[in-house]
Order: structure tokens, then C-alpha cells, then sequence
């Protein structure tokens, strides 16, 4: 585990340094997923499950971004993945200059899946490109099922929402009808999937598809 | 209600027109407050009961701020009090100027009681004075007991945190105790709540102190 902390600062040329970092992880035949959500929707719970169910057939790493603290780092270490944790000192997203300076820490590892966790924010991060395959937005069914019609961004910048915590569904007044067709209505062709790390329904499908999506993009070292 | 959409800016001097905001509610005799949260964590919710329990005593109004729809204020609406939606289109904050607008909307109300509901984003907002006496940091139970020590400039600005959704408890593994103490380890004078406004769980608890907390700032008209 590495630990990088940063002063807060706003980076020229965000999308020039993206570009170059698409480059690279292409060139690398790296496939890179950018996770986006509010705080506590579970992200670090389904990277680790994510983790846990791929790794035995391809190598995966992990950047993680968080305003303070290295818990997150801390949680992903225990799986014996490379991790690099950023530490944003206040900043509300992570940009693709954090990433590639991150990246340098792990660049060394055989790596073919790059999980990037942004900070725990639904809407700063969705503006900024990382060099990223494909944004990945997490929601929680506690966070209510409106949450796509008032933070629209990250749904219409995404290739797939992950609707996260379905065990609670029994205890909320959330819909998860109504969250998959608001999300769906901001952009139809999301892919949609329920999942909660807890009881373990829905991750399937999510691996199912973020497997399809890897081989889509031709990264497989070993074809 | 109100409507206003506004295009996303970087406003300057924000500081200064929060001052003046700051003098225009001394003067109005108007205590105002800032509520801050990540989406989801039931601010609506929370400002529906603290307007149905004091609006017999007092004159409340509410500033609304979303990043798309009036679904808030459309709530806020059914329990007729003055309310202005504030559209930001992307923006990830209010700021002094948004408030300052939305207020010339609702001024020649009579209010005792200005509650402005920010952005649902836990980051961004803790960093800009809109002229309110105080904010408040609102944090559902189901984020998790982490989130004060990755998220802490909300909670080291704030005067109070209302940790929310406590119905849910039994169905998580998060500890009250052990969010309340983070909370308390990034700022020790924090007034701490927990509420849930399904079951009414302590709402009277926070009530008192928005009460105790108006009457010290010595605001209220009829003295």
C-alpha cells in the first residue's frame, strides 16, 4: 500500500493529461473503471467483493481517493491487491494528474483491471476524466430513489449504475422500479444492476457485465 | 414558491456578500441556518418536522438548493412556508449570491426562521459562508460510522451534527457510538443529534437546541 497526500489545487489541462493516461493504460492493456458515488454507498464493499470474485483470473489494482484517512487504502490492502491511496486534503474529486501520479506507484505490478474509487461525492468527480474505460455510478437505496433526476451528471456520464444495499429495501420507502427508471430516464442506455454485499444477490450479474465489458475493449493480455 | 435556474459560475467575493447577507438577517431579525449533507440522508425530511413542530410559533421560510428539479420544494411547498428552489445546473454548492437572489424572492415575508437546505454533497458546501448563524451537518446512519474522519471539514464547521435514520440501526452495521465519536474527535464542541423522522426518535431533542440556539442569538422579534 502507498500513500500519497496532496495539497488542494486546481490542475490545468485535466482532459491533455487524461488523454495521456489513456494511452498508457491502453498501451498497458490495462481496463480502467472510474467508481463514483455519494459517501457510504458501498463502493469499498463492492470493490472488495469485485476484488474477491475476480482475482483469481486476472490482475487487478486499486486507487482510492478520499478527503482524509487511509481507511479505505487499509480495507483493499487485506486482499493483497497493489493499492495506492489518495489523500485530497479537502479536494472534491480526483483528476487525472492525482491518477497518474497514483499510477506511478503501482506501475511496476502486472495489472489488466484498474479499479479507480473517486471521493465520495455524486457530483464534482462526474466532470473530470481520469483516462478512465468507463464511469461506473453507485447509488444506495437509502440515498432515495429521486437521486438521478437531481444529480444527473454522473448517470448521463456512466456506462452503468450499480444500485447498492438492496437488503435494506424491506425497511426504506425507495423503489428500486422508480430508481432504475429515473436513472434510465436520464440516460436509456445505462446498464443497471441491484446488488448489496451483504446477501451477495446481483454482484454476479455486475461481474458478468464488467467481464463482457473488459473483453469488448480487446485488453486481455493473453488472447 | 419560487423558482430560480442559474447557469454554474465561479462566483467571486463570496466572503464579502456573505457578510452582507450576515448584516441584511441581524437586521431583519432573521436567524438562519445551513443544512449540509451528502443526498440522501433525509435534510427534506428533517426540515418538513422542524417547519411542521415550530411554524405555529414562529415564521419559518426555506432557500432550497439542487443541482436539477423542484421536487424538494414542491415539498416544502404542501406545508405552506415561503420556499425558493435554487437550480444550479452542475453547481456542487450554494453560495452567498444564490442566497442572496433566492432571499429578495421571499423578503417581504415575515420570518423569524430561515433554514437553507444546500446542495446534498458533503464536501463542497462546507467551504462557503452563505451569511447563515449556523450550519448543521446532517449524516444518515446507513453512510456508515466512518464518515466524519474521511469527510471532516462539515463537521469542523458545523455547530451540530444530526446523525438521521436511526429506524434503520438494527439492519446495519454501523455504531451510533462510534459515529459520534468520530464526529466529536474532528470537533469537540459539537451539539450531536440522532433523529429518525420516520419513528420521530429524537426531534425533540434537536428542536430545543434550534430554540435554545435561536434565543441566544437574540433574534426574535417580540421580546
Amino acid at each position: 500500500m502507498s500513500l500519497i497526500s496532496i495539497e488542494r489545487k486546481v490542475l490545468q489541462a485535466n482532459d491533455e493529461l487524461a488523454a495521456e493516461n489513456r494511452n498508457l493504460f491502453k498501451q498497458k492493456k490495462i481496463f480502467a473503471i472510474n467508481m463514483i458515488s455519494s459517501p457510504g454507498s458501498g463502493k469499498t464493499s463492492l470493490i472488495e467483493q469485485t476484488i474477491s470474485r475476480m482475482k483469481h483470473r486476472m490482475n487487478i489494482a486499486v486507487i482510492t481517493g478520499d478527503i482524509q484517512t487511509n481507511l479505505d487504502a487499509e480495507r483493499i490492502d487485506k486482499l493483497s491487491v497493489p493499492v495506492v491511496q489518495i489523500i485530497t486534503n479537502g479536494g472534491c474529486h480526483l483528476d487525472a494528474g492525482l491518477v497518474r501520479n497514483a499510477f506511478s506507484e503501482i506501475q511496476t505490478h502486472e495489472i489488466d483491471l484498474l479499479i479507480i474509487e473517486n471521493v465520495g461525492n455524486l457530483v464534482c468527480p462526474s466532470g473530470y476524466d481520469l483516462g478512465e474505460d468507463c464511469k461506473i455510478a453507485v447509488i444506495s437505496v437509502t440515498e432515495g430513489d429521486d437521486k438521478p433526476l437531481k444529480y444527473p451528471a454522473v448517470f448521463m456520464n456512466s456506462e452503468a449504475v450499480i444500485i447498492n444495499k438492496t437488503d435494506l429495501l424491506p425497511h426504506l420507502r425507495c423503489s428500486v422500479d422508480t430508481l432504475r427508471s429515473n436513472a434510465l430516464s436520464v440516460q436509456s442506455k445505462l446498464g443497471v444492476f441491484t446488488t448489496s454485499c451483504y446477501s451477495g444477490e446481483g454482484l454476479d450479474a455486475w461481474l458478468d457485465w464488467l467481464d463482457g465489458r473488459i473483453n469488448n475493449a480487446g485488453v486481455e493480455k493473453n488472447d
